[in-house]
């Protein structure tokens, strides 16, 4: 079988979040990740594979494709012998206690990606995004996520209301904030990350009650600041060992 | 001015490694990294820049190129005002006390790049490659450890010899390694981190005294190991906060 002239427009149109969200579709592609997904509760559309792909699906959901078709629709550099359309899922029910990951302005696929395996790893269920930052059905993040995305609640939502109305005790990470590792951390609360060039913007910040800081320990003031996903990285390390 | 065929033709060449060493130069671009590598030890050949890039440099180091010209040389997205050929220094003697990060086959430059800059915060000066580690002085790699690539002392050896010659403790990060959050760390030592994909190899590993893990959080079985940038992280965090 060959891939049909409109099959190729959706996905081409799919690395695009407004036909995302349009069709409520998005791309996953390799083996790993691929298989990750049709393991989990997300809903398969269809799977574009070569030959030597073993998948159990019914017979109208698979494509199979040559090799040279699946270079053409692939977004990897090395593709790895399918393609996938899954359903984006319906955002579950935002929980309000329990310890929360909130994104404000992340730009970077790759970034978010990390964080999200990151969460998946440390037992955070739920992440919270401010609108502005990168999709997580970009294929980019679907890719640096590695199936921890099917584990994780992702939620884009107005971030500055989110933190003014919660109970939970709220964290930004700051050059001039306490500590981390003289600071008494809660199991429950909620920690903010910020854009990897500005930080918190100053409308969150400004509804964030505790301050802290991984210090420096090189001499040089000039160390351009942690990353934004090692920063992440290192705090709920924190906030985890101490549980 | 303009660029000559020559200098095309060496700025292109730099982009592979065998030809770093054999001019014993590398490329850095944009404002920041190429304003940090001026302010730093490292010796300057030539700086591209255009119109605006302020620079107080002897004039024959300089040739100012037009955008369109910095187009055509840079390998960034979005060229930013300067690209500046630097040489290689010299490799320090190496540091047989105190705390070192090893590096064991790590390829993707945007990890080496994170870990140099995480070297830099937490006050490691030392950073120590296995011969097939990606070069420090690629030009992504340059990119992403934002000129911490100058205050680090970085060496590319025989990994399995250096750990076996060290009187220091040697630690990896294993699955089946001790909780990292409840070992004792000690100030100097050695911590090897591994490939992307197999982690450390085996006869690395068999010269290696101590094993450390960072436990899993999440319910999942699934979850994919952590990032080697992120694992290096957090388990620096680890050793720096107990000191």
């Amino acid at each position: 079988m060959s891939i049909s002239k409109n099959q190729l427009k959706l996905i081409t149109s799919l690395s695009q979040k407004k036909y995302r969200q349009k069709h409520n579709l998005f791309i996953a592609e390799g083996v790993k990740v691929v298989n990750e997904l049709l393991n989990s509760s997300f809903e398969v559309a269809t799977i574009f594979c070569v030959d030597d792909f073993e998948i159990n699906l019914p017979v109208e959901k698979i494509v199979r494709i040559l090799d040279t078709d699946l270079k053409k629709i692939s977004n990897l550099k090395t593709p790895n012998k399918v393609l996938g359309i899954f359903k984006i899922p319906e955002e579950k029910q935002l929980n309000k206690s329990g310890f929360t990951i909130a994104l404000d302005t992340v730009n970077d696929p790759g970034n978010l990606g990390t964080i999200i395996r990151l969460c998946d790893w440390f037992g955070v269920t739920q992440l919270v995004c401010s609108k502005d930052t990168v999709d997580c059905y970009n294929a980019k993040v679907v890719q640096a996520s590695m199936g921890s995305l099917t584990r994780i609640a992702i939620h884009y939502l107005d971030l500055k209301n989110y933190l003014s109305e919660t109970n939970l005790p709220t964290f930004i990470a700051d050059m001039d904030g306490e500590n981390v590792y003289k600071t008494t951390l809660p199991k429950e609360g909620i920690l903010v990350m910020g854009n990897e060039a500005n930080g918190v913007s100053e409308n969150v910040r400004n509804v964030v009650k505790h301050k802290i800081s991984i210090p420096r320990f090189g001499e040089t003031k000039e160390t351009e600041s942690l990353n934004v996903a090692t920063a992440t990285a290192i705090l709920l390390s924190e906030f985890k060992r101490s549980i």
